[in-house]
Formats: structure tokens, sequence, C-alpha cells
């Protein structure tokens, strides 16, 4: 079985390398600061949640209280609210499912397993406690957090946690993760593999693997800002970008037009858990 | 007394700020890597000793072994070798310290109780250890690690990993702030706090903090390598450069001849360490 801190050690360290690659376009890397979100808010917030990733790795029930954990702990020492939801959401189930397997297969398939059981109170602590906390991706609608009577709902109809990505998963790519079982994200651990074996550095690698999932599948957090059309036009570029390679316009472009793609780096993240989890050095 | 997490993420929060601040004159940070010593190593390196400074934090005896079990740890992701040396004399001391404190004056008296408290046995496990890792800066004589003879010396005259440090507190900065109670750390928390309420972003005041330390006393790890001759001209430079600001031309002068002020660098992560420790948010 994979060792407890090492399972929380590759979650946190899959931060550290999503925020630090660079040029990822559109969003804060290490030479790119947004003007309320810096990169050293991302830095502070992954250092915060080890704790959480290795409770979720120990103890490995209660999802949706991990998750509440997380964002809190995210602020243990940065004041930009939380920036890391997306990739909690991916995190946590993966480092619950960890403790138990030997292998990424098994890997696989007990996330699968451990997020079709999370239950109602999964999905109950997880919305009540959500509205205590400055969670940034504040357009993530699996159901209207703002809304009291969500809960009442969720209580009602004893929907679980995985019911309610279900609810999202057409229009959220980390709901759909969760229901279609990660499959992006062993993809992605995938196409890592090969943008470092065809003699890319670390850095390079990261930036191909987040164009390569971007080209391939709109980012759902622009499209929520900024309608379908613009996510698809922004894949579009990324796949132009990979051809031909012109990735400092595309970067400048996204950063005038605010277009931040944080879903495809949450996917990262969650690809590069996967690889340190498999055992890559560097 | 401050939490075991809470202490363990300060260590580890501290060497990521302090490897990400830029420009750091000489030294790898965000911008800048060594040809083979990348900036994302020490990521890594940093990930990996999470669990060590937990169990600082929560055993805080064998002092020794918890050196060595660093060391090792910072190999968990990354092949470099180990880039945190001097970091890990400080940190570890200050973590087991912190355990038994509830503010910033008693963590200092309790580090300087724990430095005074090591023993022999510290000191030979350090020693016996030392040689099987690859550690970086193999500049700091000790005792000479790679002469057998130095564990009898140890053992024969029972010198305890305090003694050890007195013995070479001279020409080291590191062992002469174990042995003199880590004043340029405090002094640099110090610094820090002033840099910062100046209105410095947090970059800023990192950077400035490891200037005004490089300006107040010769890096020894530069000594080391070039003379102190060499070292007292670029604290000299320093001074200047914070009067006067040209800070990239002195970061490219040192690049170009290969001067790193990594002494320094630890330096700064002990006072980092220190910040965050003592409730510092950004």
């Amino acid at each position: 079985m994979y060792e407890t801190d090492f399972i929380a050690g590759s979650a946190e360290l899959a931060m550290l390398l999503e925020v630090s690659a660079t040029p990822k376009p559109g969003n804060v890397d290490r030479t790119h600061d947004f003007e309320d979100l810096t990169y050293e808010h991302f830095l502070g917030s992954a250092a915060g949640m080890f704790p959480v990733f290795r409770k979720a790795a120990s103890e490995g029930n209660n999802i949706g209280d991990l998750i509440l954990n997380a964002v809190q702990a995210s602020a243990t020492w940065q004041r930009a609210g939380n920036c890391h939801f997306g990739a909690i959401l991916l995190l946590i189930p993966l480092c619950a499912a960890a403790s138990r397997s030997s292998t990424i297969p098994q890997l696989r398939k007990n996330a699968v397993d451990i997020v079709r059981s999370t239950t109602s109170t999964d999905a109950v602590r997880f919305y009540k406690s959500f509205r205590s906390v400055n969670v940034r991706v504040q357009e993530r609608h699996y159901l209207d957090i703002n809304d009291p009577d969500s809960v009442r709902t969720i209580q009602k109809q004893q929907l679980t946690l995985f019911d309610i990505m279900e609810i999202s998963s057409s229009n959220d790519t980390i709901a759909k993760e969760w229901i279609e079982g990660f499959p992006r994200i062993f993809h992605g651990a995938e196409l890592f593999r090969q943008f470092d074996e065809s003699g890319h550095n670390l850095n390079k690698s990261i930036v191909c693997l987040f164009l390569r999932l971007l080209s391939e599948e709109p980012d759902t957090l622009v499209a929520k800002k900024f309608g379908s059309r613009v996510a698809f036009q922004v894949s579009a570029k990324a796949t132009h970008v990979l051809e031909h390679g012109n990735i400092e316009d595309f970067n400048e472009e996204l950063i005038a037009r605010r277009i931040n793609p944080g879903t495809t780096a949450d996917l990262v993240i969650g690809s590069l858990f996967v690889t340190l989890l498999g055992g890559y050095k560097f």
C-alpha cells in the first residue's frame, strides 16, 4: 500500500509543480500573478493542506468533511481565498483511494468506489460548511451554494455527494471526473509520461500537458465565465499552439482577456499526483 | 504550544517562499536554475521533508537522527542531491523547540536548550549516516566527513553534536547559529517584519531580507569556495545594492562568477520559519 506521508506529499508537490510550470496560458504561474491572487498564495495554500491530505490517506472516509477541512487548511497562511478548490475535489478521494492501493490501476478502481460511496451527510457537510469559507471559484453551481434550500433538497431527497456531482457533470469537468472514474486525470498522467520520455524537461512537460488537456476539451471554468463559444475557441487555440508553438502570444492574449483555464489546471494537478505517486522522480 | 502540523508546515513553507523569492543574487530562484540544480528540485526537496519536520515537532529528541531523516526525505522525489542541508541543520532544532513553546521568545530559549543537549550519539549518527547520502554542500567541514577517523575522534572524546558545531563555528555561520543561540535568524525575522510593514510585497520583503543579511555578514559558503576576500566583497556589494538598488546587475555578476551565497539563503529560511510560526499571513 502507498504510505500515508508519501501520498500526502505527492498531492502537495503536484500542486507546487503545477502552479510553478510556466508559461501556463491565462493562469497564475511562477512568473505571473493576478492582481489579488499571487503565486505565493498558491504555495501557501498547498503547504497548508498537507495535514488534510494525510488525514484523507490515513482515515479515508467522510469525504465531505475532508473537503471542508482542506478548504479551511488552505487558508492557514494565505488570505486570498481558496485557490485550489477544484484540485481539492479531485485530490481528497484520490488520497483516500491511494491508502488502499499498491498500484495505479488499483488507485483508480478505489477512487471510483470512494466517490460512489459518498453519503447524503457528505453532501450536507460539503454544502453547509461551504458557505462559511471564501471559496474563490464561486462559479461552480453544483447546487446553488448560497441557496439555503439546497441543503433541504439534499436532505429531503437523500442526495449523496456523488449525486450532486452527477447533477453538475454536464457542465463541470471536475464533477464529470467523479462520475466517469477520473478518465482525464489518468489519461493526463499517461500524456505526462510521453512528454517526459520525449526529452522535455519537467517544466515543459507540465506546460505541454496543460496545453494538451486544454486542447482536448473546453475548460468549464472558462465556459462558465465567458460562455461555451469562447471556451471552444480557447481550446482550438491550444491545439494550434501545440502544433505551431507560439505560446507566449497565447498566454498574453488570455491574460489580457482575463481568461483563466483553471479547471484544466486542476486536472493537471490530478495527473501530476498520479505521476508522483507512481514513482516519478526528477 | 504550537501545533505539530503548523510547525512542520511553517518549516516547509519557509523553504518554498525562500527559494521562490526573486531575484536572489547568485542563488536558484523561481526564475533562475543552475545547470544541474533547478527550482523544481528545491520544491521537491521541501515537499519531501514535511514528515520529518512533523516528527521533529512531535518527538523532538535524537537531533542527529532527525537531521539524517530530513536529508534522506529530501530525496523522496528529486535526484539532485540535498539542496537544503544548512536549512535542515537550522530547522530541525527549531521545529523540536517549537513543540515545547507558545511564543517566539520561548522558541528561542528552547532551541538553545535543545542544541546544547545534543549527545555524542547524535554526533556519531550525524557523521556515519552522512557519508551514505549525497549532500550537496560538501564544503562544510565540521569535521572531515570523509575521514573515518572523525567518528573515532567523536567517540573517544565523547564530542556532542553541539561540540562539533562549536569546532566549526569560526568559519561556518550555520554552526555559529547553533553556538550563539540563533541570533541571525531571530534578527532576520525582525528585519522581515520591518520590510513587510514598510509596504513591500512578500517577494520584495524576502529579497530585501536576503540582501540585508548578506550585507551584514560575509556568506561562509562563498568564503569556503572563493576565500574570505571575495565573501567580503560580495557583502559590500549587497550593502551597495540595498542603498542604490541595481540588484539585477548584482544577480548577473554572481551568476556569471558562480558565486552562490547559500548560507545566507539558509538563514532566510530560518527567519521565515520564525515569521510564519509567529502568525504571519499574506
